[in-house]
């Protein structure tokens, strides 16, 4: 068995040997999770997946770490254009730009996404993978979560690192399948989930061969997107990415649906999971679904709920099935 | 660790336990490979690679098996159109289709790459991707190579076999990277070459999600091109699917030449490989470098022969380092 970069041994997660989903409550959730993975490996089972086919996939926003009030990317994305701005001063004087910078919370929400697309290509674009690597290298260990006060990798929630571990346990290769930008995310995918970086299915920004001018091979980030990897191209991504139906796939909102249908629809032993957002102690809620106000952010609507309830997807309730949230509780 | 699918356990090539690159005679590629890996392993070196970093990048047609007299893919591609054919005689009457329908063997010759786009598209595109792969499964158990009258995958090279091996033992995460189409290849790299189909990195047509008329959901084969994994493109598909820099590369001709320059060109200890076909006993001679007549595959100049000698990337004679070709020799 090669390899795959740092699987199995990063800092964040408990060892296997750790007592099993430990920050879980002993609730219908856990329950479901165990008496899954038990048939999924058990040879006798008519459930028993084989093992080449134990492909776990998550969401990362809303279901591995936190999403509000800002998604970590586009904190980035923001931070990383104020430094442009100390090269580049014109940026204050052009929209959107000027909005960002001036940190003007009521242009920010009032943007598109189209609208937004300048900061990300400004933010993103025309510079090599490696110098992209380094800015968010140095920018995740540096930023700080506005309300938690603390880095973004540790709002990770510890029981998903415990499932994950659990699921790797048991033989399940896992997969980050997130709406969030491929290069951005395996930047800390390997030590924050361990996770390597060709398992972290993204959103793809192309990136041109080259040469720079001492002749060196490089690759430049340009703006071209090859893969918006949310809603119904999530499917699409897992099968550019890893070319298999997954048997659990994990995810929090509308953009995940596609996603959870892919998985238990095709026919096999298979589990769908969402993450509710219940817990305003701690940490939000937020969806429809508890007839609070809707997000623009993790969107999980009544309908989704309704849909979860019908296919036998299992609701994890942050506020009752988790008994810890993060590992610094 | 995760099962990174059928890694290790396949039928084609010889345990780590089996003498070391046994199929290759004790010259200056053997002794190159050995050294290089040596070093690449040696934690007091200053060649060490970190584990994760253990990256080796392999071409398929012409380097892991036979590209003479056609491609693979595209053999498969007129064997499926004459399929399609029985049911859609109309075909038989329009071009392209009726040159290789009727087996026009000069008109096929003459064909640009561009005009055979429609027997790509007819062969590869409107089908579901679990269709698709039974068609390509089909296909491999039961189709003859045209000269050597045995199964394609029975045509890869056994002395490539021993260098995964290898090069696993000592380990390397192996991924092919193949001007193929991905999903072709992902069909048979498991069980021939024991890589996994999230490691075959290839030429990618667009898997659009939906829905069938019993509203399963499923993947459907579009004539959108995502990848040509060719040239300038390989380290472009090697970034979007690995997310690293190869620290060995592997390939046969000018289509390989970004991948090697891209491997080697780094900085770090990196190794790049080209096989030079120079067999006309076992397999097949061709490329200017021998002063052989060009040919429409697998072109290996004069140039890159001469940039090889200058880079310091080991060509590999089959006549002269290959003890063996084929295991059924």
């Amino acid at each position: 068995m090669p390899p795959s970069a740092s699987e199995g041994t990063y800092p964040n997660a408990p060892g296997a040997e750790a007592a099993v989903l430990a920050s879980w409550n002993d609730g219908p959730a856990k329950r479901a999770i165990i008496d899954f993975v038990a048939r999924a490996t058990d040879r006798s089972s008519q459930c028993f997946v084989r093992p080449e086919d134990r492909i776990a996939t998550f969401d990362q926003d809303g279901t591995l770490w936190v999403e509000q009030p800002i998604y970590a990317q586009v904190a980035f994305a923001f931070d990383r254009l104020a430094a442009l701005a100390e090269s580049n001063p014109e940026l204050n004087e052009v929209e959107p730009f000027k909005s960002v910078l001036s940190r003007d919370q009521v242009a920010i929400g009032a943007f598109t996404l189209k609208e937004l697309e300048p900061i990300a290509a400004a933010t993103h674009t025309n510079i090599t993978v490696e110098a992209f690597r380094a800015h968010v290298a140095e920018w995740i260990a540096r930023a700080r979560h506005p309300i938690f006060g603390r880095r973004y990798t540790e709002l990770t929630y510890q029981p998903m690192h415990e499932l994950m571990a659990y699921l790797r346990s048991a033989g399940f290769a896992i997969y980050i399948v997130t709406g969030g930008g491929q290069d951005f995310v395996r930047v800390f995918a390997e030590e924050t989930y361990g996770v390597s970086r060709d398992r972290v299915v993204g959103s793809i920004l192309a990136a041109r061969f080259g040469h720079d001018t001492s002749g060196r091979p490089i690759l430049t980030k340009i703006a071209n997107l090859v893969l918006i990897n949310d809603v119904a191209s999530k499917p699409e991504g897992i099968h550019m990415m890893i070319g298999r139906r997954p048997t659990i796939a994990f995810g929090n909102s509308g953009g995940d649906q596609p996603m959870l249908d892919f998985t238990t629809g095709g026919g096999g032993h298979a589990m769908g999971l969402l993450l509710l957002h219940d817990d305003t102690v701690r940490e939000y809620a937020y969806g429809p679904a508890l007839g609070l106000p809707d997000s623009k952010v993790g969107t999980f609507t009544q309908a989704l709920y309704d849909e979860a309830q019908e296919r036998g997807w299992t609701v994890v309730s942050m506020k009752n099935d988790w008994k810890r949230v993060f590992a610094f509780e």
